[in-house]
C-alpha cells in the first residue's frame, strides 16, 4: 500500500530537541522519534511489546540511550531492544523488543526510513541545503495536517498555474497559465517542471518588491520533485530584460508525506534574500500562509472528499496539458511501487 | 436506492439569489446551483471533471452564463458544459462535462428533478402558491439538517397524534388522539389525512387566539401529502358551530427531502391569517421553532439511532391505527420505488 | 460476544431515585432503569415497540408503575408489559411489549442481568457493604466513559505495579514492584491477588497520613476480582512493625461494565477511616480523580487504540510474571463465556 524503500520526511529536525520526544504516524504506524546520546536520532514502534502503550507518554533516561514505557517502566534503547526491567528479578524476555528504523537527521528535516535498512542511502535524501541555511528573518516554515492523499498534494504543487485561480491576486495574475511548461525527466526520483514568461507583469505579492512594481518583467517558476513527496521550488521575477539577481526569488519546500491512506503531513519551509527583516517575515509569513492554509488546505480535504474514497484514475479525470507533470510524476510512483 | 423520477424540494428560491452558489447533497449526491441568465436556476454536479475540485467553491462569471472551477479555472455553463479552458490554447476537451439536472423555481422552492430528463414534468410538483403568497409578518420559514431517514420525518406529520405527547402543553391536548383520522387515497402520489373534532377545547398555543380560549370547539388537521416528502398542512379551530374564518387557522409546509439514507434536509414554512405582525411572528416562530428543532427533531435523530440501519419494516414495528396514513405513504413510495 | 448469566453493575443507586429516569447503553443495548412503587428498579429495553422512541425520552406515570413513551403517549410496566394505549380506543396489540431484566438494588449499586431471567441469582453479587457504609466524609465517588475494552481496565487494576509507573510520585514509589504478588484462586468468578512488602517507605500519597512519613513500613495492597468487572482493593501501610489498625487503609471499588466492544463504563468509589472530613475528602478527591482520569484512562484509551481492533492475544503481547493475576483472570473470562 506504501512505497517503502524510500527516505520520508518524518518532521523538523529541532522537533527531537533535548529529552523532547516526537510521536508521529507516519504511513499508518504509530511512531516514536528521540534523540540518542550521541546526537542521532532514533525511531521506533510507538507501542510497547508488553501491554501496547504509547512509549511516546513516557521518558527519555540515561541521556537519551533509553526510552522508558509510561505503564509499567520497561526501557527500549535507540535500536528497540529492552535494556532495563524491573520486573522478572531485571531478567529480559528476549520477545521484548520493538521495530527501530533508519532516521537521518539532515538540512533541518527529520529523514525516516520505512523499508530494508541494508537499503537505506544517505545520498538519496535531496540537498535541502540552501533552505536550511538561510536566514532566520528571511525564512519561516510551517505544518498543516492535511486529509488527503498525499499525490494530491504532490499534483498541486506540480501544476502551479493553480496558482493564477486559487491564488489570484496575491500568487497568482495569470502569467502561469500563459507561460509553457518545460519538463525535464531527471531519473527514475526525480522531475523538473519550469515555467518561463517574458513580458508579463509580476504578481502582486513579487511585484511590491521590485524597483518598478507596475513594469513588465522576466518570470521564473521551477519545481523540483523527488520521490515519493518533496517539492523544492524557485520563484522569482526581475524587471524585463534584467539579470535574475536584480529581481525577487524565493525558495520553498513543500513536503507531503502520508500519515494514512487519506490524511498527509504537510511541511512547507518558505526562504528569500530579499525583505529580510523581522518585521516583512511576519507579515509576508500572513499571507502565504493564508494561502497555503486557507486555500490550498481546504481545495485539497474537498477533493479527497469529492473522490469520496474512489481511486485517481478510476473517477476518469479529464486531463489538460498543465497536468503533464503531475502525471507523470504519478506514473513514475505507481513504477517504483511496483518495482518494490 | 432513491426514487429518481420526481421532484425535490432543494431549498428556499432565494438561496441562489444574485451570484450566490448553493452547495447541497441531496440523495448521496454533492450538487451546486446558481441562477442563469435568464432567472432560471442551474443545477449540477458539484464536482469538476478535471481534478474533483467542488465548483460551489468557485465563482459565477459572465452573469450567470458560467460557474468558474476554483482551483484551474475551468468554466461550465447551466448545461454542464465546458465553455471556457484558460490552458491548451483555449480547447476544450470533449469530456469536459458535469452532469446537469431540470430545476423549477416554484411557490419560493428550488424543485430539483433526479431522473430522466425528459420526464421532468412540472406539472407534478404540488401547488404550494398560498404558502409563497402568505403577508410575511404572518409567516416564517426554516431548516433543520436532522440525521434520520426521511420516511420518519414523513411517518412524523403523517401521524399528527404525536403532537399531544410530544407538544403536550403546546400545540397538543389530547383531541388529535381522540379524534377519528379520515384517509384519502387521492392517487399514488398523493394522500390526504384529515382529523376532525368537535366539543374539545382547542390546544394552547390555538385557544389563545380565539375569542374564548377556554370554550370548546370544533377543530380540523388535515394533511396533504405529495410524494416523496412535501405536506402540507391546515390546522385550525373555531368556537363550537361557527364558521372556520371565524376561527384561526394555520397553513405549513413540511418538507423532507433526503440528504443521505440517514439524512434528511428538513424544510418548514408556516403561514397564517391571524396575529399578522412583527411582533406577533417573532413570538409565534419562537414556540413553534422550539417545538420543531428542541421536540420533532431529537425524537427523529433517536428513532434514527435505536434503529441502529435496520430497516422499518425488518424491526416489526407494532402497528395502530393511527398508523394508518403512514403505513399508506410507506406503501405507495415502495411501489413508485419499485416501478422505476 | 458478551457473557450474560452475569451481574453487570448498571450505575449508582440514587441514579434512578425517584421519577428519574436513567438510560444508558450496556452490553451494546439500549437499557432503560426506572424505580416502581415497590421501591424496586426496573430495567428495560430503551426502545418503544411502536415506532422505536427512547422510552428514557419520556415520563414515569402512576407512581412509577408505568413508564410513558414521550412519542404517541404508550405506557410500560417494570415487566415491559404495555398497560395503557391512548390510540385503538384502549385496546393493547399483544405484540406490544419490550424486554425487561433483572435488577438488584444493593450496596448502593444497581446490579442488571442481561441472561436467562431464571438464572438470576442475586447471592452472586459480591459484597460491598463496606463500601457503601464509609463515612461521606470519607469516601467519593465518580464515573469515567473510557473509551477501551473492559479487560484492559480489569487487568490496570489486576498489575498495580503500574502504580510505580503511571502515578509515580503519588500512588507509587517502586514499592509494588519490588514486592511479590500472592494469588489466591478463590473460584471460577472470584480471585485474589496481594502485594505484602516490609521496609519501604509508603508512597508519597500514604505517607502524608502516616506518624512518622519518612520511616520505614509494612504495605499491604489486595484486590478482590469478582467477574466480570468487578474489583475491591484494599491498599494501606502501617509504621514498620506496627498494627494495620494504626497505619492507614483505603476501601476502594473500580467497577468496569462494557458500553460496547470498545467502550466500558468505568466506576470507582473511593472510602477510608482515616482524615475524614469534607476539606480533607475533597483535597484526597481531587489527586485522586487526576489519577484515575488523566493517567489511567488516557492510557487505557491509547492501549485501545494501539491495538487497532485486533484481540489480546492475536498481538502476542510479551508478559512478564507481574501479568500473572490479570492472565488468569482473562482465562477465568474466556472459560466463562464459553460455558454459556
Amino acid at each position: 500500500m506504501y512505497w517503502l524503500n524510500t527516505w520520508y520526511v518524518a518532521g523538523f529536525s529541532d522537533e527531537v530537541a533535548g529529552t523532547r520526544l516526537l510521536a508521529r504516524r507516519l504511513l499508518d504506524r504509530p511512531l516514536v522519534f528521540f534523540r540518542k546520546p550521541d546526537g542521532r536520532v532514533a525511531a521506533l514502534d510507538d507501542r510497547c511489546p508488553h501491554r501496547f502503550a504509547p512509549l511516546s507518554a513516557g521518558k527519555l533516561c540515561e541521556e537519551g540511550a533509553a526510552l522508558q514505557c509510561p505503564y509499567h517502566g520497561l526501557r527500549f534503547d535507540g535500536n528497540g531492544r529492552c535494556v532495563h526491567n524491573p520486573h522478572s528479578k531485571g531478567s529480559i524476555p528476549t520477545a521484548a523488543r520493538v521495530a527501530s528504523y533508519p532516521v537521518e537527521d539532515r538540512h533541518g528535516l527529520l529523514w525516516w526510513w520505512p523499508g530494508a535498512p541494508a537499503l537505506a542511502n544517505p545520498d538519496l535524501i535531496p540537498d535541502y541545503s540552501a533552505i536550511a541555511g538561510a536566514h532566520p528573518d528571511g525564512s519561516f516554515r510551517g505544518y498543516l495536517p492535511t486529509r488527503c492523499h498525499y499525490e494530491l498534494l504532490v499534483d498541486n504543487i506540480l501544476d502551479l498555474t493553480h496558482a493564477d485561480y486559487l491564488h489570484a491576486g496575491t500568487l497568482g495574475n495569470g502569467s502561469l497559465t500563459r507561460a509553457k511548461a518545460h519538463i525535464t525527466d531527471v531519473d527514475e526520483r526525480t522531475l523538473n517542471v519550469t515555467w518561463l514568461s517574458s513580458g508579463e507583469r509580476a504578481p502582486p505579492a513579487f511585484a511590491a518588491h521590485l524597483r518598478h512594481p507596475e513594469e513588465r518583467t522576466d518570470q521564473w517558476t521551477e519545481v523540483t520533485w523527488t520521490a515519493p513527496g518533496n517539492m523544492l521550488l524557485h520563484v522569482g521575477a526581475t524587471l524585463l530584460g534584467e539579470d535574475r539577481s536584480q529581481g525577487v526569488d524565493v525558495l520553498t519546500a513543500h513536503v507531503a508525506t502520508p500519515e494514512t491512506g487519506s490524511s498527509t503531513h504537510y511541511w512547507f519551509w518558505a526562504t528569500r534574500t530579499f525583505a529580510v527583516s523581522a518585521a516583512e517575515n511576519a507579515r509576508i509569513r500572513s499571507f502565504v500562509e493564508y494561502a497555503f492554509a486557507q486555500q490550498d488546505k481546504p481545495m485539497l480535504e474537498a477533493q479527497q472528499q469529492n473522490m469520496d474514497g474512489a481511486d485517481f484514475w478510476a473517477l476518469k479525470p479529464v486531463l489538460l496539458p498543465s497536468d503533464a507533470a503531475a502525471v507523470r510524476v504519478r506514473r513514475k510512483l505507481a513504477k517504483l511501487m511496483e518495482s518494490q
